[in-house]
C-alpha cells in the first residue's frame, strides 16, 4: 500500500502554516538579510532583530520550501529567493504577500468555504463590493508582479503602435503605463475607482508619463464614458470577477470604444481545457468562488466565444512564461 | 534563467486558499459522496446540496491537489482521498482539519509570526495555557489520526507485556488505550486536563475497558502525583511543547514512576539532525514557534541526551511510518 496521510496533513495544516511563515521571513527581511552570502542563525538573528531559536525554525521551514538552501548551519538563498524575493534583486516581488496574505483576504477565504461552493460564490459582493478597500492594497502590493506581464503585453500588441490607449480597471496602472514607456507618442488612460486610480497616476508621473495620463474615475460597470478611438483596450486581471454575460457586456463595451482596427487586449488566469492544469491558474476557478459571488476562470475557448459574441475575431492566445498569466489579443470584425 | 515565481505565489497564497478547500470539501463529505464511483460535477453537487459551478471549482482544485482523478467530466477518488477521506474507509482521518484547521489554530498562527520569530515563541501562553480549549477539539478530533500510531506502539513495546501503564497527556487517550487492547490483564493510567482526559475515558469505555481505565486530573506540570511502579510511561505529542529543562524535568518524574526494569515510549514529530528533512517534522518546529511560548521540535541525539539526564539507557528509535511520528524507547537506568 502506497496511501500516506502525508499529503492531506501538509495540505490541511502545513499549507496555511507556511504562508505565515513566508510573512514572518518578508517582515524580518530575512532574504535580503542574507542576499548573495551565507549565514548562520546567530548571525542572521543579530542582523533581524530576533532570537536565533526563532530565526532557525523559520529558516529550517524555508529550506523545506525550497526558498533556502542549508549546508551545515549556513543558509543561502535558493534562486528563487535570489530573484524573486531579496529587495535588493530587480525581480523581487516580496511584497506581494501584503494583498495575497492579506488578513482581510484571509478571513474572507476561511469565513465559511463550504457556504460558497454551495452558493457557488461567496455572501454578497464580497470582494467586488463598490471601492473595496483591498484594491487599493492590491494596486499597491501587486505591481511589481504585474511589471514583467505587462512589459510582455506591450511587446506582443505594440504592432502596430497604439496611440490610443485604454486601461479597464487600471489598479497599479501598469499595463497601460507600459505601452507609455515603450512609445512615446502613446496617450494612456486609466479607468478605475477613485482612490485606486490615484495610485495608477502615481506610477503614471514616478514613470515621467503624467501628462500623457489621463484618468476614468468610477466603475467598468458604471454609465461613466469610456471614451472612443482607441487603439487598444486592456482588461488586465478582470473578466475573472464576473460572469460570461458581465464579461462579455464588457467586451462590448470595450468593441464601440476601439478605433477602426483597433484590439482588445485581455490578461488572465487561463487554465486548460481540462480546467486541472496549470496548476495556478487551475486553482484560481475556487479563489473566485471563494472571494466573488459569481467570478471564475475561462479558459481560451470560452473567451473565444465570448468575443465573438462583443463582435470580434478569433482571438491571439500568448502564455506570458514564467507568469502564470496569458495574454488573449484580439481585432474587432 | 529558470526561476519563477510560482512556488511563491503557490506558497504565499495557494497554501491557505488550498486549506478552506479541503476544509470545504470534507464539510460537504465529497469524498464519501464519490466513494468508489465516477460523478460529474452535476450529480456531485445534488448529493452535496451545492451548486455544480461551485463543486466543479471545488473538485477540479482537488485534482490539482492530488487527492481526486478527473476524465472527461468525470471525478474518481485518488488513492489517498479512499483510503484516508472517504468516511467509509477504516482509516479516515477527515475530521482531523477539526483540530488543524480550526479557526483558533489559524488565527494564532496569523496573529503575529514575524513577532513569534523575534521572540521564538508565541506571545503569552498561547495553545499550552491551562485547560485551553483547543486541547479538548484535540482530543475529538485526532484520535483516527493517532490510532495507527497508537497499535504500532503497542507493538514495539509490548514485549515484555506491560501491566501497568502511565499514559501523560492522554489526550483522546489511544495510546495507552492501544495497550489496554492488546493485554487483556493491562490497567491503564491517563493523566490531562479534566474536560480532556473526559475524552480519555469515553474511548477506554467504546473500548471496553472502563474498569482498567483510570486517570489522573491536572496537569503534568502540577504537583499532582503520577503514582508509582508502571511498567512504561508514555509521553505521546508532548514534549515538543517545552523547551529542554522542562523535558528533562518531565522526563525525571517518569523514571521515577517506574517499576524496575520499566520503559518510557516518546512519540514525537523528530527531523533528522539536518532539521530540515523529512518535511512534515521539520516543519513541526515552526509550528510550536508560533503557536507556544518555548516549544521545539528535538532530533534524537537530543532526546538521547535529555534521557541520559535523566537516568535513561540509549534510546531504540523508531519511525512509525507511513505517519510522520516517531517511537523513541529507553530503559530506566
Amino acid at each position: 500500500m502506497t496511501a500516506s496521510p502525508r499529503n492531506f496533513i501538509d495540505r490541511v495544516f502545513f499549507g496555511f502554516q507556511n504562508t505565515a511563515t513566508l510573512k514572518a521571513a518578508l517582515e524580518l527581511d530575512v532574504f535580503t538579510a542574507i542576499g548573495n552570502g551565507v549565514m548562520d542563525a546567530d548571525a542572521l538573528a543579530a542582523k533581524c532583530d530576533a532570537v536565533p531559536r526563532g530565526i532557525a525554525a523559520l529558516c529550517d521551514s524555508l529550506v523545506v520550501m525550497g526558498f533556502l538552501t542549508k549546508s551545515g548551519a549556513g543558509y543561502a538563498l535558493a534562486e528563487d529567493a535570489a530573484v524573486f524575493l531579496d529587495r535588493s534583486s530587480p525581480a523581487c516581488i516580496a511584497g506581494i504577500h501584503e494583498f495575497l496574505a492579506a488578513p482581510e483576504f484571509i478571513e474572507l477565504v476561511f469565513r465559511d468555504p463550504a457556504g460558497a461552493v454551495r452558493r457557488g460564490g461567496a455572501e454578497g459582493l464580497a470582494n467586488v463590493s463598490p471601492d473595496n478597500p483591498i484594491w487599493i492594497r492590491f494596486a499597491r502590493a501587486m505591481g511589481p508582479f504585474m511589471a514583467p506581464d505587462a512589459k510582455m503585453v506591450a511587446d506582443h500588441a505594440g504592432d502596430p503602435a497604439p496611440k490610443k490607449v485604454l486601461d479597464i480597471a487600471a489598479s497599479h496602472g501598469l499595463f497601460g503605463i507600459a505601452f507609455g514607456r515603450r512609445f512615446p507618442e502613446c496617450q494612456v488612460t486609466g479607468l478605475d475607482w477613485g482612490a485606486v486610480v490615484a495610485v495608477a497616476r502615481e506610477n503614471a508621473a514616478a514613470a515621467g508619463m503624467a501628462e500623457r495620463y489621463n484618468t476614468i474615475v468610477g466603475s467598468a460597470f458604471e454609465k461613466v464614458p469610456w471614451g472612443e478611438g482607441y487603439d487598444l483596450v486592456l482588461l488586465p486581471n478582470f473578466l475573472h470577477h464576473f460572469d460570461r454575460a458581465a464579461c462579455t457586456g464588457l467586451l462590448r463595451r470595450a468593441r464601440a470604444a476601439l478605433a477602426p482596427g483597433g484590439r482588445v487586449a485581455i490578461i488572465e488566469w487561463i487554465p486548460n481545457e481540462d480546467r486541472v492544469s496549470p496548476p495556478a491558474p487551475a486553482l484560481f476557478a475556487m479563489t473566485m468562488v471563494l472571494t466573488t459571488p459569481k467570478g471564475t476562470t475561462y479558459t481560451a475557448v470560452e473567451l473565444a466565444a465570448m468575443l465573438a459574441d462583443a463582435e470580434f475575431g478569433t482571438p491571439t492566445v500568448i502564455p506570458l512564461i514564467p507568469t502564470p498569466l496569458t495574454l488573449v489579443l484580439s481585432h474587432g470584425v
